[in-house]
């Protein structure tokens, strides 16, 4: 692992587009599910996942469910409880009431706040299945009170009836309602149109491929969709103090995600950053990922060596990181000048696998220097908001003159009639149905 | 204005994606700013807006704002001081405080909430510069603690040195720092990527031409921008108490803004239907943006008579309008069954310019059925969270192996070993380091 100065350094971001045939691709297929319905499901299914179904089938039943059970060890299922209490504890903190704010003049100002009513939750199949990602995107929508808890994935990853088992579990465990076997472009086209078996939804979120990525563009507008992940991403703020076997553990834990992962260690501790150097050569060689992780510590990945912690703090700013371990003795007196991380990890113990499956804040995360202006999923992402305006006959007769004037600045006559409508027939009497 | 029942009655919708033509511009605009910032970016200023500045010019000055409020009426300053005041007051209810959960094994969880540090707002040029729309995007911003704000608007449009002096006004009254005068594609990419002159922003909102949209696309994931506006909707749910001159003097309102507007009466009454149609006719005759106003009518307006007001609540949950007024002599108690509606006016007095200018809520609302899952902007348009996890020594120990189960399971075994390593050390009585 390379270690090198803050001026050396610099950050290769990419993110995926797609080619222009896989956009093409994902565009045909949008366009025949909008059209035919489950005809064209079926089809794509398959044709993409081997699956030869019937509408019918499409459906994951509750025997299905209850085979699932059977199929997984009763510790796992113990530990996905033990995980979705502390993700349903965390994110309970986050839901907001509706307010209203009442006038002496009679004026109720306020604003709703609802849950979406229809979620889809997209999970890929595969190694890629993840049954912590399954948590972490529908706890919080069930915490938003979202009635209706959809989740699709495809048929080919062996298990109960072309389903992973262990996803089943989850999806059960944290309140999905309807589960369909289906997966890819067509599944998140099936979610945003729906068909004749799968009613539309209101947003789609979980992670997917390039298909699948491209496809939640393609749709974005007719429903709402979860922000596209980029590569895993960790930064390790770290002082002398740290212990370079859990630091070197900590980044190649997100260095074997992937192989565009990105796994940092700044410190002004040249001593930290030659030991973390070569404890991580020794883990790699012990990992079962070791390929992977290798091509991500070596392309994307680096030990900054600054000149002190208030560089160090400058440089994780920069970097905006989806994950940020803050390794020192007094870690919290450091948050406060963290301007930009998506999460943060404090201490030798908050290692970031903590997160990922078990603390209880989202492990889905902004990531590609998002964090700059984005946030962790959170129950936010699965409500929506109205404005209510009661507007007394007092207020109105009180302030309809300045409104007329800012409505005729703008040119906007029509605007300034229909108050001074009000104004004129209100000073005539009324003609008492205005009467509230 | 056609007069029809639901079942007659579908909703037209169109989405500007632009021409092949104009996203081929607006990408090559956007590269040539990130390439050669400030040259690029008066290049294109002198001509698209016919303005030849020095890139010392770009930004207002001082002197340029006094001399804008030397050229507004004092009626104009108050009102939109008044207004502020109320917007300000309504969004100073949204703001939220970070959060920790402090649990008895010194765990520590919670979630760090800060506002963005730079935002840009567009303000456009010509007829569609609204001040209205400047406090609508600003304030929320302010309230939010945003330090930065930026004002970008095309130098041609008359008054101080090629920008409205309402409009400077306007933004320096609701706390804009920095204003410059550029506009188009060119400003987006300016804000997105920063130039000499301009610094880049983390967030661009604010309305604009197709240029604009295309642009803010274009750049969409370098910086956050706020969702692309629709054309403006109205709809107005009423039973035969409501006086058809105020239900169709704010039907046109709306119709005034654009040809693709659309103004929709929903009523359970035949007379109130026959009377407001016949009041639209009258009323349009006398409006001086007739023209619009008539095309918006004609073609996406509607007057729809309903069986009950049941089958009402249901036609508008279905158009999930951005503007709905609900006039019967007890609206409040409809209120609960509007799933989809971005800002619910209620009853005779609550005319929709209320809220356009003066009552508080924000007037930047969700089109196009998008009320379904998107929001009015507000003050959490202008943060972004961070998640807080510092995890004690004690809870690792209880909860390690749990962790270790779960990321087995997905076959990351980087993760498991992470927390392993610890458990490991710990138990050997870890050498101190650990220690917090």
């Amino acid at each position: 692992m390379k270690v090198q100065s803050s001026k050396e350094f610099k950050l290769q971001r990419e993110v995926e587009y797609g080619t222009p045939e896989q956009n093409k691709a994902v565009k045909e297929i949008v366009a025949a599910i909008k059209k035919e319905g489950d005809t064209a499901l079926l089809r794509y299914t398959e044709r993409f996942d081997g699956a030869l179904l019937e509408p019918g089938q499409l459906r994951v039943t509750p025997e299905e469910l209850q085979a699932a059970y059977s199929k997984v060890e009763e510790s796992f299922v113990l530990a996905i409880r033990a995980a979705a209490a502390n993700i349903r504890a965390f994110h309970a903190r986050q839901k907001r009431n509706s307010w209203m704010d009442m006038q002496p003049d009679g004026t109720i100002l306020g604003q709703i706040i609802r849950p979406l009513k229809r979620v889809g939750v997209y999970v890929p199949g595969g190694k890629a299945a993840y049954p912590s990602s399954v948590l972490m995107n529908v706890i919080p929508a069930q915490i938003a009170g979202v009635p209706e808890i959809v989740m699709v994935t495809p048929p080919s990853t062996g298990g109960t009836e072309g389903i992973d088992p262990y996803i089943l579990v989850a999806a059960a465990e944290a309140g999905v309602n309807e589960m369909y076997r289906v997966g890819g472009a067509q599944a998140i086209a099936a979610l945003a149109f729906g068909t004749e078996s799968i009613a539309p939804v209101d947003k789609i979120c979980g992670p997917g491929n390039i298909y699948v990525a491209l496809a939640k563009r393609e749709v974005y507008g007719v429903v709402d969709i979860d922000s596209i992940a980029g590569p895993s991403e960790i930064v390790v703020l770290a002082d002398d103090t740290a212990i370079p076997s859990y630091v070197a553990a900590d980044l190649l834990s997100q260095a074997e995600h992937d192989e565009m992962a990105s796994a940092i260690l700044v410190t002004p501790s040249q001593s930290l950053a030659d030991a973390v150097a070569a404890e991580v050569e020794l883990q790699l060689q012990l990992l079962p990922r070791q390929a992977i992780a290798r091509a991500s510590v070596e392309n994307y990945g680096a030990i900054i060596v600054v000149e002190s912690m208030e560089e160090g703090i400058s440089v994780v700013n920069r970097l905006a990181p989806e994950h940020l371990e803050i390794v020192t003795l007094d870690p919290m007196s450091l948050v406060g000048s963290i301007e930009n991380a998506g999460a943060i990890f404090l201490g030798a113990y908050s290692s970031e696998p903590v997160g990922d499956y078990f603390a209880g804040p989202n492990h889905i995360i902004p990531t590609n220097g998002t964090a700059r202006f984005s946030s962790p999923v959170d129950v936010d992402d699965f409500i929506k908001k109205s404005s209510l305006i009661y507007y007394s006959k007092e207020a109105l007769l009180r302030d309809g003159k300045t409104i007329i004037e800012l409505a005729r600045r703008e040119g906007l006559e029509g605007h300034a009639r229909a108050i001074e409508i009000r104004l004129e027939n209100e000073e005539k009497g009324g003609d008492g149905n205005g009467e509230q």
